[in-house]
């Protein structure tokens, strides 16, 4: 592969957008952020503002070859390369992304998806999947998102909305999730449902914890990841807690998709294997026979600042291969 | 096509095994029958008197052209062409039938799925799933099967056994399944899990019904149907406890998989839409916002009889059209 041939990653964020200049090795040569909002409801005036930030970072390189942009983005759909309906940005409705993009850059091709589905590209491209053909991506961080990947091929579904895990029942009739639904998996492994459970536990439990003098307004995951590490038992209690229901949900994941693993990436996830380890011992127990020892439970390969901008430049790489293929 | 191009269909189940010449308009031109059981526990005993039968039924055809030779079991690998320790059958362990059949029928490509994959691929060749690229097939009977079609490929996972819908929880502690497993679906929507229903409804309302007039041993989904025709308030509540759970688990699918239709096939099913109704309901109530009034629930497009045949035609038919593409 020639050196000097590149693609843009780009991932919108709620507040800011990053954006970097990725090689095929997965190396990013330059990196960039501006913010996502303050731009009003037009999405002509954020795109105005993207793009000279991206021409000015090109500009950098003069002499490269740029094969394509990838983006991704909350509620991002691959089939259209819109962004339908996003809660956390200021856009409203549908807006055709890869279209407008494309008048700023004619002649490249572009791919937009959600943030989840970008995350599991990186991984298959860059990162702890390489090789791996039948796997799973779990996003777990404000929500719970993830990307499926079978037979080498992401999972976008019909209307391009598949992967959507975290809004699957663990509980029925269980915690009211932010969707408007019972019982998600969001609602009790999300940042704020770790929270949830450890104000649950200290009703249900006599036990004192240090996480008790924090008032619940300021508690957060990083706290009960903190009082984990030193031992406040109802700390560890949370993540037994929320290991069992994550173990819970995945002997479903794979019973339904029978992947190679499952990898965890996101924020919550940086409390490694005090959350990882109860997670593989319950969806052991719950596993069918046939499924037992066969399923690895990982995090993710790809270094937490870059893995965004490497999902975003993953996912047209991936289709650059496909073309390739066909 | 060659009208004289056609592929063997096999479905082996518990108890019999039925085969057909299919050409490749779906059409079944000669079919027939032999025993599955009374063999031995050698596969051999089995393969030999099949081939012989198979045989037999070809010679009808003096100019067919086999293209190909599809078989549907229990616990069917597509991956390695084997069936791997199926309860209900005779022969132990892992029985490598591709291979095996192949030294019978040399040179003939051999393709082998479990019977629920096998139904979603004849549902996607010659049924109501023409055209889909996403889809899922659930089959209801003995037990609760599913086949996974994604970007018009079935997903058979890592291992080939991906697709088991039926063992994935909907209740966490409820039912015991025969799995071994507590609250799969398959304990609440199989023909004994419906019988279980009507059991739990006497228990827990005083109206009277005519099931309590059939002992439990003999009471079948057959008897419930029935009495949901004629009005029986309990049998009828039985079908809508039963759709809304599989309505609720429906939701997690389409999250996951987001498929443009669901179908339903195999026994339980001749409710149609005494069963597929409440269902239906269910699901829309249980589904996210950008997932409502999108999914079809549907029937099989495939009459009863014929569907495990031509699903088994179905597969060898689909690896022809995946070479073809190639």
């Amino acid at each position: 592969m020639s050196s000097n041939k590149i693609v843009l990653g780009i991932d919108i964020g709620g507040t800011n957008t990053e954006a970097g200049l990725v090689n095929f090795d997965g190396e990013i040569l330059h990196r960039g952020t501006i913010p996502t909002r303050g731009r009003g409801p037009d999405f002509m005036g954020y795109l105005n503002a993207l793009s000279s930030f991206l021409k000015e970072m090109l500009s950098k390189i003069p002499d490269a070859d740029l094969c394509g942009i990838g983006i991704g983005a909350p509620n991002g759909n691959f089939h259209n390369g819109s962004i339908e309906y996003a809660p956390n940005l200021e856009w409203e409705g549908i807006i055709p992304v890869c279209k407008l993009m494309s008048e700023k850059f004619p002649g490249i091709p572009i791919q937009l998806t959600n943030d989840a589905n970008a995350a599991a590209l990186g991984e298959m491209i860059f990162g702890a999947a390489r090789g791996y053909k039948d796997f799973v991506t779990i996003t777990l961080g404000t929500g719970v998102g993830s990307g499926i990947v079978s037979n080498g091929q992401l999972v976008y579904g019909h209307d391009g909305f598949a992967g959507e895990l975290g809004h699957t029942t663990v509980y029925p009739n269980g915690r009211l999730c932010g969707c408007g639904r019972y019982g998600c998996i969001e609602a009790y492994l999300s940042a704020s449902g770790l929270v949830k459970t450890a104000l649950e536990l200290m009703v249900k439990y006599r036990t004192s914890s240090i996480l008790g003098d924090i008032p619940p307004n300021k508690l957060t995951s990083k706290d009960i990841y903190e009082g984990a590490i030193v031992g406040d038992w109802l700390a560890q209690e949370v993540f037994r807690q929320a290991g069992e229901t994550m173990g819970l949900k995945l002997a479903d994941v794979v019973a339904t998709l029978s992947p190679q693993a499952i990898f965890f990436v996101g924020g919550v996830t940086k409390a490694g294997d005090i959350l990882l380890d109860p997670i593989r011992q319950s969806m052991e127990r719950h596993l069918m026979p046939i499924f037992k020892n066969k399923v690895k439970i990982l995090p993710s390969g790809l270094p937490g600042i870059d893995s965004a901008i490497l999902g975003a430049a993953a996912l047209v790489i991936k289709e650059i291969q496909n073309q390739q293929k066909k």
